[in-house]
């Protein structure tokens, strides 16, 4: 079944949930538009979290950050609801999104969102 | 009036036609679609060129690139048509472009594409 | 409306007040003018702050950086001046200024000044 | 006798375990299988351990890399799986792994596991 | 139907044959076996060809590349093949091999071989 | 006397006009006007000459530098200025401006412009 | 008034004491002589401090350093008699001087002392 | 008197005793013979320390480095070996090594060691 | 048979003596003596080749290379020394040398040796 | 005998005179005066040279250089001085100056100076 771009995120049941790990994505493939002028924005985001029963299934984040493309969103606001999503499916000890806009009006702006499961002595 | 992704170029006299000079120009927020699959392509676009006439409006270009954001394209088409386009407009003394994509398989792909105005000595 | 300087800072809502993160700007194209000898001084900045209720609109940081074009001012000053007046356009949790000026009399300095709220964990 | 691929890893006693010291490895030569498509898979895997009574022999470690050549394994199940083996055969006061795995989907993975050994004041 | 490995490159026409442009592959996961100790051997190949009539299919040069796999070679032998089936394949006005392969008693070696179609400008 | 900003510039006599030899200046401090918006751009300069009987004074470069500031021009049009002024003052063998201008639109532009002189074999 | 090397350090009074910030100097073009054999030796400098009331004066600090030119000490020594030279000055909550020696003997030596001012809780 | 290799050390008096600071050497020229096959192995050593009442001097140091040219030891037991030396001869608040080794096997290996004086805060 | 250094290079026939390609060994672990102080000195060697009908074998070099460790020489001498050595035993098309030694008296040195067969076209 | 500064270059015979080789020497410890204002100025000096009959000797270079520690001159005019010395002791095929100062009045300056031998080929 080809790829799609869709906003549900597939999840695995962790093969070690007796350890405490992490695990670090990069993507540098993501682009979305700006909610004033319409026009593409581009970002590399850093993905970093420490999974407790789940972990995020590649092809699946994928098709995630695809279904970015045509949509609309301040740098704050869209960096906040992939944190959120990504907390909501996997439940995890920690998670942090690290997104790095490209320059407009001669500013480059960067937006790190952090997540701490309550109770996690992280 | 708000940019729009089209694919005619603006131009605009070349100021100092008198010396030869070189324009480059970077270009890291291309993205188009993969013709196979119809999954995102992302690349950075060099382009480098002695104007005669006319030199490429920047804002014109800008939304030229944009225009490839829901188009298919295989890298070695892709180029050669952003190449032909920019040759078509502007008929400069030379101009070149590299693009160089990113992984696909574990490889990493770039294509540079050169025109050389006939009866010149660059 | 054109963009023209302004010391003023539009802001806006924080989109996400529920959650906790950080923005960092990078403006490389600050200028002012040496209080002392009237020359064009340049620098740096690199703006990081952890938003409260308000988040600070990118244009208008634009516009109020450009408002020191014709300023004059210490490094150490300057740093201090500007640090102030988005602290009080923001009330963020925290905000730091790291000013990176260029080199004068072989020696290259940098400002670093720091903001956290009264009351805050940061 | 020429070395061949093996799971067994051999140890050498600890010169100086009076001492508290630390060893990092860098291996950049580590290759295993998709699980899923069967394609080869390229990491670089940094151990750090801080020995007990036992210190790991190099070539040993190499044989024991190169065994999971032809072994299947998801990113996160390799990772623990070489942290537990290393654990097992060296009981370190504390030992991590970080392997940081070639891009796939347009997305580099690295994952990172720590054993820190049980009233270790590490 | 799911990738191999295999010896035969498949090809496609080149989809701007009245243009002279250059295509470079970067392929950092290529391994082989030592033929000497059978033990692994890596390396990082990098591509770069002047299409005549026919482009090389991405996805068919890694199986090609996967194809060394268990397959032994000296680092001078293997480049050189390599260079062969790809000049065999797509009969191009330049192909070059750029083979970098990882340290070996404590010297880094690479080789690189170059075919030029006769009666090529290049 | 103070420095002010000023377009002419001072030079002084080759203290070795029997050997030919090359100046290079980076200059990271370059700042003038966009001409349709007013607001600020930004520019390394690099220039290259080979003097002939004069050369630069560095303090009456920065000050021409310096009187751009105010000053609104297209970055191929004020490539070409400076290089003619260059040339005017200093009559070289050669001379060379490159000019790296900050990201506009997503785009990062540079120009470069060169002069040679009639007859000479460089 | 030319610049001339002298021992002592000029000062002007802080101008944000309300906040507490922090002041880096690079410091590259430092030259002292050898005690033993009278040769030079060269150091890039960075000094680092908060200030309290007073903040040291650029060419003041440009001077002072000046005046090592033709005095000789040891890496240990020089490094700790500045840090004595700047604390006896500027009185500052905090200041830390990084000497980066070049290479002796086949080794590169570098000297940090750091000073806390009682009572600080930096 | 010509420098010779040889294993004591030679100290000179902490010129500053009453402040507490930190001297660093790089020490890239440094081999010594593998114990089991008699080849030369090559390392980089980085000896980090706090002098208390003696700071070593530069040539002994080299002398005492190159002691090891024709002496044979595993990475482990070398870096404690010199880190024991080093504690004895200068009875320091604080002294790290860390000496980075060369490829072997694929596998880049360094070694970390630290002494911290009883009863010290560092 | 353990290695041991010998002045003797082992050659073995090129495998493809139709082709032209080049083979470049980058060798860190060089290390001489002074002739004139005895000390050590050090140097990393990079040798770029075009064979004709032989190459070098790896370990061969490794074990000549061993062979200099107590041999004196100055750096001129070496380089050129190392060249014939090379090109008697391999009478290549082409072979370079360029040897890179560590910082004396503040300098740091590199040699180029190169040698063209007569009658090549290279 | 001690080193001191002074103008006399030492020379050796080369040790090859038969090859055609490069020397190239990095010397990142060169000061001398501005002759406009006394102050220091500093420099990175890339000496590039192909010998004839004749060598430098190391030690006598660094006392060379050396003596430009408390003599004036302009970029330009001490980057051709050093030339013509060393040109008319070495009478070399080949030599070359690359004099990389640091920033004054934001501004950096290099200079590099050319000699090639009469009837060379170079």
């Amino acid at each position: 079944m080809p790829l799609t771009p869709r906003k549900d995120l597939e999840v695995f049941d962790n093969p070690h949930p007796d350890t405490e790990y992490q695990v670090e994505m990069e993507c540098p493939e993501f682009t979305s538009l700006c909610p004033l002028t319409g026009q593409p924005d581009f970002a590399v985001l850093r993905i970093t979290y420490v999974p407790a029963r789940k972990c995020v299934e590649l092809k699946s984040l994928k098709a995630y950050l695809w279904s970015y493309r045509n949509e609309g969103g301040f740098y704050e606001d869209l960096t906040n609801r992939i944190l959120k999503d990504l907390v909501t499916a996997l439940e995890p000890h920690f998670l942090e999104i690290h997104a790095d806009f490209t320059v407009r009006g001669g500013i480059k702006t960067s937006v790190t969102a952090t997540h701490i499961k309550e109770g996690s002595d992280e």
